[in-house]
């Protein structure tokens, strides 16, 4: 928010250069900020402007400019500009961001841009990976070595290399059948002696993943053992292609967005705010509809007492109290599971342990609770088994809330599905449920006596 | 969960070394494993296997494993040795970890441990920032130079330099009075001419972040230009520490679980699905007892209308579905506005646009819901009035969702608290009270039409 607030103001010149045809100072204007900086600023420019400043920037500034900016944005810009441009800018980029590009663009403009590059070869193996996973992720712009190689000789291949290779730190060592034997870092190489060749120097025993893993095992290995670079090997062990640790910051983030999504119901994680109202009721209404689903259940569960409320009105008034304690009760149940399970700290032997453990904590809860709310209603309401027959209902129903908001994100994840797609809808409607179910019927049960008490 | 299943049956073979009193082995075993992989191993043992291997290691391992475990369980692993040894494992522990060790410690037992320390120089300028702060983030454990350095001697230095530093591969250049004057990164300095001054080489507009930052600015940062280290600056603009990639996932992986945890009613953010109960209460319990009064509130709305209930008990069957259904719309809004507030994709000029969108967005799912359920009703009852005021409570209510859901978390940020605070417990008390109240009294205004369908 304050990178953007501090941008604004230079998109703003930038826009009048634009609009008073001074396309040299626009573009120079443009060029002084730095590249993460300058895809902000791009952002904020309306289409007739970014249209216009794209036809004043160099193809390298281009090329630097969308591999900064998100793919959905890049995508969009790549529209302003011709095919033949299009080409010589993704020759530029960054393979893995031409390869997202080409993957966002139509079917038929990424084969015609494919056909206007010079070297295709970088990112023709990048696009038969899916995007989430590690394939999908990795560069094929690193520096690969063989293992006789003097550590002299391979800062002389450094020194030739491209300057704005994507893993300048890191250098990969293959043997003749391209399966990666080891990875020598650039520490390393400095203070070795220069006759030696790097075999002798490099770590044997790199850490990989498999190309066709999901991001976030990719993910998970980085962070577990603190690499800032993952080599990728295909299912013949060969080198394919390497992950560095920016690209594990976007899937760290985007894997919360996930969980903080689907915790909450939306089932499209590229929602934002300003989505297009289309996007956001296909995104956002499906859960709601099975959420309706979910209601009309409960209601119809309710609607089995009618003859209950005929007699004791107030009843209505605290059915709504059981159902939503529970249901937040179970929310932070949820949230628990599946965040020791993103984060992979819950051992498989641990689960019974877990759910007592969770049991154990709704019992007191729901004690407490039910204490404090079964007495304040006992009171106000001048009826002490209405106040009893809430109270235990809480306690029934958090003890609910700790099997189902344990239980469901576990049981998820044991079938393959993502533990946050328990979301509050589903435990909700456990919770609603069963809470109306436990309340009623105790009220139910206890009619003669609450009735004893009633005012009228 | 695989890294800690394949890990287990070598936690089970160490426990069974140790408790054959085959301490040499048992060590053995542990050596084998990679530093990150100890930790997990070390977690899975018992107190006792774990003081037994820890009464087996040499120093410089301690030192790796307490680098690699989490902060609380360094803490109670440094329970289990000497504070004689407990010095000599913090002057080679990297002095971030050591610092935060310390800081973990009791007042008095921190104290004794940095009189038992060699070099407590390194350390102690980090335990003077808080942990949360760019400051308490930073190792010191980096490399400088002054400008004038030739590039061959900055090699030399580095052969020179501790094998285990923190920032292997960038070179910090500051003048006579510390201030930092610029950055190099090892290729930069391995292409370079030898005799060069490395001041002619380096990047001189190093992005840096201030001591007393916020964690979080410093990994926005270094998100946003990709960086893999940052310079943290003091007051007077000297050098004083260095954050690396590794820190900053982890304060990314941190704030994700906060704002999930506070988005789901749990304030103590170190809570995990087996934490003590007692902690599990002082997490958790607060945001429940809140609700409490928030609940009670919306039931007191409810008993406004009792008299509504003696005569048409069915109301009470659909109250909770216009409740349940905007809260369900309220936290999709939520969720979106903090993960874009988190990600730095607020504009704050776009404010009104947003609750615009939101606004259009409630009503359409309020028009869809609203229909369905208030026809499906209409239906089920045999009563169109009580479909219609069901549908209308609806609409009303995704409305009042947009709203709060959109202005609560946006109001919070803008007061300089957590958005996630606003948390589901807040906003569905509000689409709980008002969802009742415009439901009862558009059944109170409709009442005779309703009256009119009943079966009785």
């Amino acid at each position: 928010m304050t990178q953007l607030a501090k941008l604004t103001p230079i998109a703003e010149l930038i826009h009048r250069a634009l609009g008073a045809e001074q396309f040299a100072q626009s573009a120079s204007l443009f060029l002084r900020l730095r590249p993460a900086d300058r895809a902000d600023v791009f952002e904020i420019l309306d289409d007739e402007d970014q249209t216009q400043l794209l036809r004043h920037l160099d193809i390298p500034t281009t090329a630097d400019l969308f591999d900064e900016l998100e793919d959905q944005e890049t995508a969009e810009a790549a529209e302003f500009i011709s095919l033949e441009r299009l080409g010589d800018v993704l020759d530029e980029m960054d393979p893995d961001e031409a390869a997202d590009l080409l993957g966002d663009l139509s079917p038929e403009k990424a084969e015609l841009a494919l056909t206007e590059m010079d070297e295709p070869e970088d990112v023709l193996p990048l696009l038969s990976y899916s995007d989430e996973t590690a394939g999908g992720r990795m560069t094929t712009a690193y520096l690969c070595l063989h293992p006789q190689t003097t550590t002299a000789e391979a800062i002389e291949y450094l020194r030739a290399a491209d300057p704005d290779i994507d893993v300048p730190y890191y250098l990969f060592v293959a043997d003749e059948s391209e399966h990666l034997v080891g990875v020598l870092g650039l520490r390393e190489l400095v203070i070795a002696d220069p006759h030696t060749t790097i075999d002798s120097v490099m770590d044997q025993d790199a850490i990989y993943v498999p190309a066709v893993a999901d991001q976030e095992e990719a993910a998970r290995m980085m962070t577990h053992y603190d690499l800032s670079v993952l080599p990728v090997l295909d299912e013949h062990k060969h080198l394919v292609g390497v992950i560095t640790h920016d690209d594990i910051l976007d899937v760290i983030e985007d894997e919360a967005t996930e969980d903080i999504y689907r915790l909450a119901s939306v089932a499209d994680t590229d929602l934002e705010p300003e989505s297009a109202v289309r996007e956001q009721l296909k995104g956002r209404l499906p859960w709601l509809l099975l959420n309706t689903v979910t209601a009309l259940f409960a209601a119809w569960i309710i609607s089995i007492f009618e003859d209950l409320f005929v007699q004791v009105a107030v009843l209505a008034f605290f059915q709504s109290v059981v159902a939503g304690q529970g249901g937040s009760a179970a929310s932070q149940n949820v949230a628990m599971i599946v965040r020791a399970i993103a984060l992979g700290k819950i051992e498989p032997k641990r689960v019974w342990a877990i759910l007592l453990r969770q049991l154990w904590v709704g019992l007191l809860q729901g004690i407490i609770i039910g204490v404090i709310i079964g007495l304040g209603v006992g009171i106000w309401q001048g009826n002490p088994y209405l106040g009893m027959v809430l109270g235990l209902a809480l306690i029934g129903n958090m003890l609910v809330a700790g099997i189902v908001g344990t239980l469901l994100p576990l049981a998820f994840q044991s079938i393959g599905q993502d533990p946050a797609m328990t979301s509050s809808v589903l435990v909700t409607a456990a919770t609603d449920a069963l809470g109306f179910l436990i309340f009623l019927s105790l009220a139910k049960m206890f009619l003669p006596l609450i009735i004893r008490y009633l005012p009228y």
